[in-house]
């Protein structure tokens, strides 16, 4: 993918991702951190655990998508203006490998921002010892901007 | 969504189904059940809780998401043949509104069977205290079966 | 597909619908015609040609994309007021048939209206001598009101 | 998007895909041209005309994506096996930008080749006289080898 150089709108779009996200309440639950934050791109990790598996002890698809649509959103997040939160409209996962390893890393970047409807491309990848990555899964997301509420992608 | 009258493939498909969803680790820590399941349709049951929230304390568009992922998958392995798993090659997710309330409803039913490739539809409704249901999302999901492999569902 | 009963905006949806559907350059090209026309529905025909098909001689499934892409805007269209437009921010098709056939019928239906997003699903239809129809393919899309243009689904 | 150095499976492939392009009747009526193949990639050409218009004027989203759905169907297919086809399971097209222009080019670029399922990322653009781009639209598409045909993109 691409990186656009975007523009934020506010100084403070870095910490107020990162205080959003802190929030979600599933990302505890799941283990999830936030790693890189970037102008239009949002970087999320997570570790694999028996908690988080399907019946073949892989890392569910659910949990995958979960993680790269809350780095999609935060990616378009980071372009908004600061009294404008963020929906999930719709997305759509391709699972292109079994999500099997130990670690994992879902990436956001947005493909065009727009003032009210962006859309943001997802891809998560399996960490191996080396430090290679092996493609799972991507995403594409669309979002919405929504005036007069602090943050709220899904 | 019509229901067509789909056959299943062997007499045990509904415990092979259930026994497959109560090794999903992320159901136990998602608080998920299964509950009716007929030849192309499977039901997930799953309560709200501050550990699957977004910012705003509603669900989780990723956990919503994740059950919905379930259903339809088990949705399409309830007519699978007794030697063949199924593996979700993708699934697309429209929210239409937010998964605000105490309990939540996900059902996948078969569109379309195939001896490879099933089309599934899924909905999720927030379920209010008078019984009433509320849309919150709808899913479309790809599988494929596996064949020599028990269960496969992401 | 469940049909809600929705009301139109304003008496001349219908009239409008047709008007805005006369003037899609690409379905006089495709020899697509408007079938019903119902709050939250609408119909579109088309028959096989030699200049619609993919390499094996059966409809172009983005000719089916096309028709059901039109099919699904304008059922979004029948429920929005007078001076509001509508715009594709997205779909997606699923082929579950190859598309053989004669005539074709794609069907969009309303899901969830909103006052900016609609869901929409769409099914294309082949009809057979017989009067029976075989689903060859679904689409889900995600259409935007838009204040001030006087038609524009995509 | 990242271009992997993918290996076609035996020389003929680029004369093979042009001419399986050449059968599609559907890109004749549209007056698309192939443009670029290469292992993995395909290029699709199209020019504005009247009878592909939308009800404003812009080329119609229908057909944008009918070229997006060719570009992805023929970048998998420039990776399959002499006697492999390949079928479009689905596509999902997201619109950015109205598709205003008098030249447009479809990518599509395969992301994950496979044995059976191979995911592809399509991108359209309007072309400016100055030779600028600007991204009107992008696809995600799923195709499938289907073995003992010769040559089957949706």
């Amino acid at each position: 993918m691409s990186t656009a150089p975007f523009q934020p709108r506010f100084e403070g779009y870095e910490a107020r991702t990162r205080d959003s996200f802190a929030l979600q309440g599933v990302m505890h639950t799941l283990g999830a951190r936030m790693g890189a934050v970037a102008p239009g791109s949002v970087e999320i990790l997570i570790d694999w655990a028996p908690g988080l598996t399907q019946q073949n002890g892989f890392l569910h698809g659910g949990v995958v998508a979960t993680v790269l649509d809350s780095a999609c959103g935060y990616a378009a997040f980071t372009l908004m203006p600061q009294d404008t939160g963020v929906l999930t409209i719709e997305f759509k996962t391709n699972f292109v490998a079994p999500a099997q390893g130990q670690r994992f890393r879902a990436v956001g970047q947005v493909i065009k921002p727009g003032r009210t409807i962006s859309l943001v491309d997802g891809r998560a990848y399996a960490l191996a010892a080396d430090g290679s990555e092996r493609l799972v899964a991507t995403m594409t997301a669309t979002l919405m901007a929504v005036t007069g509420r602090s943050d709220t992608p899904s």
